[in-house]
């Protein structure tokens, strides 16, 4: 890999919880989508964790995107009445990437079915891919995973790189 | 199945057609499709007619979605000049659920490639979980089938029910 | 074919690429995509190129759509920053068809994983259908090519024909 492929592996996790947000759980999430952001190469430049709120979402996705190249996102993609992290990401992004929602959610339905119900998004922002996992750490690192090799080529492009 | 869980299952029907508002044709799909609900312990407690007219077929999805937690349309996802149930069910739901209408037409394209044209959408509003299916007695059938067992998790996770 | 089938096959063709527009680079996929809607029984009656610019692809998509009742667009459907044909494909539809978008992302993972990065979007404009498809002669060709034996009866459905 060269040194300026390297450069554009800048990472950020946002956990969204409410019970987390507010030191009822611990994260779990986030730690394990670090260790495997880092097994792949990316410095993850930052964390953060807000409860499920449009409003906070939006605001802690905008400020991520400016700092790291790649933000995920784990928890609100489910169908509880708090679940909006799917709105909020839409919201800020200018562009969706439908296919690497739908594989994420089709690779996850061959480990459980109810992975249909993920309504996890993934877009971008600027230069900056979002994407949105599920807030269990299994199904956030599958999700991710599933994806993962796709990532430097779609960083590159959107940076502007066009050629293979 | 416990108590709590078949409080949950109340189920309504909306069929959307033209000639079946307008007395020229039977509704086949509506009957059939409730004959699957009751299968499955769902309570029907409505079953209303509508034409192909947006404003109509929300202000129906709006009622029936105060009356009963789960709302299956069937008629109108085509691509025929009159076919609008997606987008006024669009326009009712809160959040989308992308993953159920693939899932709908994955299965749908394994008995015929041209269920890929079917534009159904499912979403939520409030706590009422709405489908489209298409308007044939056996593609509302078959469409609701490959998703039906599904459905009890995602209206306890509506609910406000997040533990498994 | 009946001649009835036949008189609906017309097709436009949208090249949407700053190097072509600006004749830095010859248009091979507009032509690749032209001899496939030939063989395909369908008459070209307009091929047109258009920069990576949000209003001039609107105003072509809405110019072609008057024109024929199929149009095929290639290019700007990736993450390159001026990639942009999608959001002004959405502007000037009245209807998505994601199914038809699926399939051919679908089918283009088949040969190479990126094809999932692929925004491309179908909708209908009136009684037209506009496809988008990648800006690679070869990716161009293998998208419409997996859709193309569906779209004479997404047409006839397009125009009020709804019996099979």
């Amino acid at each position: 890999m060269s040194s300026s492929v390297t450069e554009l592996l800048t990472a950020a996790i946002l956990t969204v919880s409410d019970s987390t947000a507010h030191g009822a759980r611990q994260d779990l999430s986030g730690p394990a989508l670090a260790s495997l952001l880092m097994e792949n190469c990316y410095q993850v430049v930052e964390t953060a964790v807000v409860p499920d709120e449009g409003p906070e979402i939006q605001t802690a996705l905008i400020r991520l995107s400016a700092k790291a190249r790649l933000v995920v996102s784990t928890g609100g993609t489910g169908l509880s009445p708090r679940d909006v992290t799917p709105e909020a990401t839409r919201a800020v992004c200018e562009r969706l990437v439908e296919g690497l929602a739908d594989v994420m959610r089709f690779e996850g339905i061959k480990k459980t079915p109810y992975a249909v119900l993920s309504r996890a998004v993934c877009g971008t922002r600027g230069t900056t891919l979002i994407i949105n996992v599920p807030g269990s750490p299994r199904g956030a690192v599958e999700s991710l995973s599933s994806i993962i090799e796709l990532l430097p080529h779609a960083l590159n492009l959107l940076r502007g790189q066009t050629e293979h």
